[in-house]
């Protein structure tokens, strides 16, 4: 921890001026209110001055004049995180990413894409695609930035059969806090070169080094893809089914998990609903093939499995001519919708082994009827990552504290008495960073601390965060 | 560093036999000469005294005194690693974790084997595929324990579409040289819960901590796998031929490279050859899928492809019922016939980008011609890890030094210019760390060292090796 950190003076600006441009510099009056926050909304704190970074070696001499005059640098990319891993709250630099959104090499031979950190998820898959290539990660927000995915090592729908961000990035290039440029990785398949340093650098949360090149890999894309929409009597019955499912046939890209109430708020807040919503819990499948006869087949089979053997009421194909191609839009608006039924939400991105969500769901109705608070869910199901939301809903601010850390207390005790950690796609940020110090306990945290001492010996890399 | 290792005397002996049991004690004479070695063969050193692992409070006490006397501690697996990263240059206590084999948990629902570090990776097939299930690592030395193949991060042969070992670890438990029980990770599929310390174990080759449990990632076996050996007029063609064939339609699980000198070894040494040996460059293939019929068609489309485009001469498919099945055992056996044929080799197993490939393999050749050494080879070619042998071939113990200098400084030399990295598979150990701090520079070697001294801070555990 550092308690002498600098306050920004004329003279810092000037200096930043002198490294990043005039046009680059925000101060005072010109720093836009976004930079406060980011889509958590409860955490808010001003920098002292914006940087926007439009090349490495700018970053770079930042992070130079920070490490010798011990200023605070907290980086940003697109601001969609939701633990305010981002908000600056010790003041200081904010170093805005967003500018350096060049995409740098598509490499056909090597099936790996060089980008800058700050472009923007759809934008990558919009570059390979229409070569026949493909990126698996697919978390929900395609506005997000590559740094920030990759910051959190980001899940999404498809983690099941693809694994996370995190098996995507081949290399990156970084500023370390004192201002050095290193390359962690190659565009190589395999590495057993040393500590994975690369891996450490992916999930830090920016509290380790600045991402300022990133390699993800490629592989050829599948050519089919087609989804089944399978209707359960309730809950319990989903939730089993998920498990067989993903064990007994074809590995599934995606199974994600509603239930009606879900559907309601779309219908609310957009107006979109599904076809055959009156049931009570849904999984949706996912299945990807290079053959579409196999792919028919697949899905045949999985069809009469849910039906005949998995107690499933309805099963329906969804593909791109089906009326129901609408649901994963359906599907990627359940977030939106629930924001926009309360004033303020906050979210428990847990992840469970799949063998324990059924008790952990029936934990949560039980803490929202006996707290008398909204908790509205849905979750990646496949792989035991869930979405749930407490709802402000218009009581006082301090109310509201007080029922978050009561029903986050009581979510996360349960959740890691069921073998669950804290964070499944989101991170710690500053939200969750004492439900992660409980969990891990203080060896653990102790080690994650000597490791960011030894990136960060001034603590100045987006302090307050993690560890 | 630390230059007071405490030396082993009786009184020591006597406290590890309270600890471990008489039985699970070698001292002296009882020291079996495989503990000073492993497959590299050219580093030998005899630890001091070994313990037989038999469970994990056993390696949490040894590690606790060990850390209280400050004696050096090595852990050894199965002794199949070919950087000497097993062997206790330093003396002390050798922990033996082959005891600790036993298969904990087959968790169906979550898809997980839970195993302690000595069960050898076949041992590990023979579990999971009659329940219909795979771990697909598939590094080349079956007789290897997990906890060696995690520590080496090994890859294997199908790591362009399954990844390497790192994808499949869920979880770790580990002991830290402080004598501390500590899990990483869980059984669930995303984590995104603090800096990824079960990532920092991955490969770091026992020097961090002492793995005792491992929980390993499970997913349903693909029903159906065939191959297809295809001849190239020379190594060129084949070479260029791999990329595409990773690009240009379904992702294989291997790619594999050869020449005619390798199957020249396998015949020379094991009397075992293959069906139409007379190309002098050949890929091996291989796919699996859940659908046969699909299976096939793509093997049709890709046996087309590499006849009338990519300019193979012949490709044959091997499958259980042909001629050509034992193909893979051949392969299997290259390592084996090249080290038959020397008195000592010692192996670079460089990893490059799948573009430069071509261009080192010239290189390779002339550095034997031009040093007048054997070097034969062969490779995972589809993921750009190769295997390169210096033989020694009776020449004097001193010449053979300047050889093995000379010969990994040019093809080292020659593989950072083409983008390579020092270790695709194998580690860095005690034979490759020159190179790896060459290739990786001050700072990153300053950050590796930093991370060993937060985890190690008396530095006792597998000292020498890596940082």
């Amino acid at each position: 921890m550092n308690s002498s950190y600098k306050k920004i003076n004329q003279q810092d600006v000037d200096q930043l001026i002198q490294i990043a441009g005039k046009e680059n510099i925000k101060f005072k009056d010109d720093i836009h209110e976004k930079y406060s926050h980011d889509e958590l909304g409860t955490a808010i704190s001003y920098p002292e001055v914006v940087v926007l970074a439009t090349d490495k070696f700018v970053v770079q001499k930042v992070m130079q004049y920070a490490y010798e005059e011990t200023i605070p640098v907290t980086v940003r990319g697109a601001g969609t995180g939701l633990v305010g891993g981002a908000v600056p709250v010790l003041g200081g630099i904010l170093l805005d990413m967003t500018p350096m959104n060049k995409i740098l090499e598509l490499d056909k031979t090597n099936l790996t894409l060089t980008v800058q950190p700050g472009v923007k998820l759809y934008e990558i898959y919009e570059c390979v695609e229409p070569e026949g290539l493909f990126y698996a990660p697919d978390p929900g927000q395609k506005l997000a930035s590559i740094g920030g995915n990759i910051s959190t090592n980001a899940g999404g729908m498809r983690a099941i059969k693809y694994g996370t961000t995190r098996e995507w990035v081949r290399a990156l290039e970084v500023v370390t806090p004192k201002g050095e440029l290193l390359t962690f990785g190659s565009k190589v398949v395999k590495n057993s070169t040393g500590y994975g340093l690369k891996d450490l650098i992916i999930g830090s949360e920016g509290t380790l080094a600045v991402i300022v090149t990133a390699t993800l890999k490629l592989i050829p894309k599948p050519r089919f893809s087609k989804s089944l929409l399978v209707a359960f009597e309730n809950r319990e019955k989903a939730i089993e089914a998920s498990p067989r499912l993903i064990k007994d046939y074809v590995l599934p890209t995606a199974v994600e998990f509603f239930e009606k109430q879900a559907l309601g708020y779309s219908e609310a807040f957009f107006g979109k609903t599904i076809e055959n919503d009156h049931f009570n819990a849904y999984l949706l499948l996912s299945y990807d093939a290079n053959d579409e006869e196999a792919l028919n087949r697949d899905l045949a089979y999985v069809e009469k499995l849910v039906l005949k053997e998995y107690g499933a009421l309805e099963a329906f194909v969804v593909d791109a001519q089906s009326k129901r191609s609408n649901i994963w839009n359906v599907r990627g608006g359940f977030l939106e919708a629930i924001k926009a039924s309360s004033d303020f939400i906050d979210e428990c991105d847990v992840v469970l082994p799949r063998s324990n969500i059924s008790e952990f769901f029936a934990h949560v109705r039980k803490v929202s009827e006996e707290m008398n608070v909204r908790i509205p869910y849905f979750g990646h199901i496949g792989d035991g990552n869930l979405h749930i939301y407490l709802c402000k809903d218009n009581v006082s601010d301090e109310e509201w504290k007080e029922r978050v850390k009561e029903g986050f207390d009581r979510l996360y005790s349960k959740a890691f008495e069921l073998g669950g950690l804290v964070s499944g796609e989101h991170g710690i940020g500053l939200a969750k960073k004492s439900y992660m110090h409980k969990l891990l306990g203080d060896e653990q945290l102790m080690l994650m601390r000597g490791i960011k001492q030894v990136f960060d010996p001034k603590y100045i890399l987006n302090p307050k965060k993690i560890v």
